[in-house]
């Protein structure tokens, strides 16, 4: 259906039928100037995102219900960062004509079956027009008790740095898409070719069935995806630590200083140094790799430490701990060690399984990317 | 300066370096996972919104400045119209290539300045790269009493129907912008198709001293603006009106229903009567409309009252209140008493000056304006 038939007001009724609070800090939610909450006795933690069709998604490989998913557990993750539980979600859509109210409703079912993992209530949003594309700005609100927050300011010389799960996974999904869409438009590109080559020369009509056969079998195009499930997954389906977060209560354990990784961990780490006003040092050989992104890098001809430490999209949590949290530590599940913090004037260190030592370099976006 | 000569890091760091918390709510602002909020014993507001070039904005005639002022000042009316105070805000941007930082710190000097009228705390955002264009979405948080807040569902059968300022203005300058821009474009248009003319038949030449006047002429290119500067002002720099609530609390009225006019006084009063369960009885001659933009409207050969009652970007006030309240309304400065609440089987009523009787209509944004 297309979204002009039933208009803007008609569209976000759809999309927000089925949506109600279930947190008791929600007060008001959609369908009004504001949302109301309240928080009496916390503090408020509040972030927002933005992702633009083309730069943060592409929906060539991108499904909407994904799309919606991957939106909302980044801004939970920022929230998790902070030791904080969210608790209420805004959602801001500029659509484009191309897109139908089916489609957004796939968004707002990706987008509701993460909130409905971590209880969040989704509590207002704006839905507008866009001439090109599609963008999508999510808040997220959510609370910690003022002692319980983390901060990326709060690390000390000695403490343990962790991280959670594994990284660079979603990277090389990235690349993997990336190269399978890449195959099927050469593929297609060939076929245009053959088909404007043979109609010139007049031989079209005698190949007019294998034109037809190669055609449908380029509709019914596979991407190689075997063996590398792993890899699309963290790229696709982004999942929060929330688990995480509450393993490292339920041990009795609090982060110095803690934060996503979002735009890989090299550059998170040196925020987290920048802002405590200490230096780093960590060890290649403890970087926590899966065995698929170690081959797909292999098969690129990439080297794997650069993307674990660069390729960013991984939404695990970086982390600092006091030294004598090593024991605790070393029992968590899913808790990597891979360093520890120094004193500022030691830079920020990379400790290569050869024993050399590099200096962490920085990446956010870049128009030159 | 471009902007890949600083980076992301570098932007953000130079467009949030003079941001320094004002309001004792925020406990921690730009620079974390999340802001950090603390409202002891008051709900928390949130609104947000999101404004795409080409379609909310046009730079050929907005300047960047005046861009996030408004951009600001929209979302800080959502909080007033809930009768709350707006504390803190949250910043979003995907910009193109073609900006620079010098524009991009344009935009931030107009929201700190809307956001300084008000005290209101830049608190953190997200800063990424787009396409094309510029998309910007803004996330508003505010703080009420529990008893203060005036929703969209509190108008209840006999009530005053009470608008802010004037209607129509805002739209009638966007008319004015469209008006002279086309006007622009059509001369530059004649003097291309001209010169185009004159090579083609060879006495360019002959005339090249006549096209270099007119070519500077159009560089000079003034719009006519004389005696409509009351629309290009409501057009370009919209005002959260902030006074009327303090007006309303000094003067002890408290709305049953209230919101903001962005889409047109037609579409928010149907909103308001839809949640309240009501019917509404407004009355064309009470229509608060400008000298300028009733001009304006005579110009252009528009029904003046369509466009106050459709124009939208008023970011006025359409609130209710109890009949009682009608002696204190009638000598409320900037307030116009428009009609009542009636009965919800009376449905939607406008009275034209001659007493005809005509059903409101709710406009959204549609694709296919």
């Amino acid at each position: 259906m297309e979204i002009a038939n039933i208009g803007e007001f008609g569209l976000i009724d759809r999309l927000t039928q089925d949506i109600k609070p279930c947190q008791p800090s929600t007060v008001h939610g959609v369908g009004d100037d504001c949302a109301v909450l309240h928080y009496p006795d916390s503090e408020v933690l509040v972030t927002t995102d933005m992702l633009m069709e083309g730069v943060h998604f592409d929906l060539t490989y991108t499904d909407l219900k994904h799309l919606g998913y991957k939106a909302a557990m980044v801004n939970l993750s920022d929230v998790f960062a902070m030791n904080g539980t969210p608790r209420q979600l805004t959602v801001s859509l500029a659509i484009s004509k191309r897109f139908s109210v089916e489609d957004m409703e796939l968004f707002y079912e990706g987008l509701r079956l993460a909130c409905q993992k971590w209880n969040v209530d989704i509590v207002g949003g704006d839905t507008t027009a866009s001439l090109t594309g599609l963008a999508i700005s999510i808040t997220c609100i959510g609370e910690a008790r003022r002692e319980d927050i983390v901060y990326r300011n709060g690390a000390r010389d000695t403490d343990l740095i962790c991280v959670t799960g594994d990284l660079g996974a979603a990277y090389m999904g990235l690349q993997l898409l990336e190269r399978e869409k890449t195959v099927y438009y050469q593929q297609l590109d060939d076929l245009n070719k053959e088909m404007a080559a043979a109609k010139a020369d007049g031989t079209y009509e005698a190949k007019r069935s294998k034109f037809k056969l190669q055609s449908s079998k380029l509709q019914d195009f596979q991407p190689d995806f075997a063996g590398k499930e792993y890899l699309l997954q963290r790229q696709l389906q982004a999942e929060a630590r929330g688990d995480i977060i509450e393993r490292l209560r339920e041990a009795g354990l609090h982060p110095t200083a803690m934060m996503d990784v979002s735009d890989g961990l090299s550059s998170e780490l040196i925020h987290i140094c920048r802002q405590s006003g200490v230096g780093c040092r960590i060890f290649e050989k403890q970087l926590p790799i899966d065995y698929q992104t170690a081959v797909m890098a292999e098969e690129l001809n990439m080297n794997v430490t650069t993307c674990a430490l660069n390729g960013g999209e991984d939404y695990e949590l970086l982390f600092t701990l006091p030294i004598g949290d090593l024991e605790k530590v070393e029992q968590l599940e899913g808790v990597r060690l891979i360093g520890h913090i120094t004193k500022p004037q030691f830079g920020h260190i990379l400790v290569s399984r050869d024993g050399q030592e590099f200096e962490l370099k920085a990446q956010g976006w870049n128009f030159d990317k």
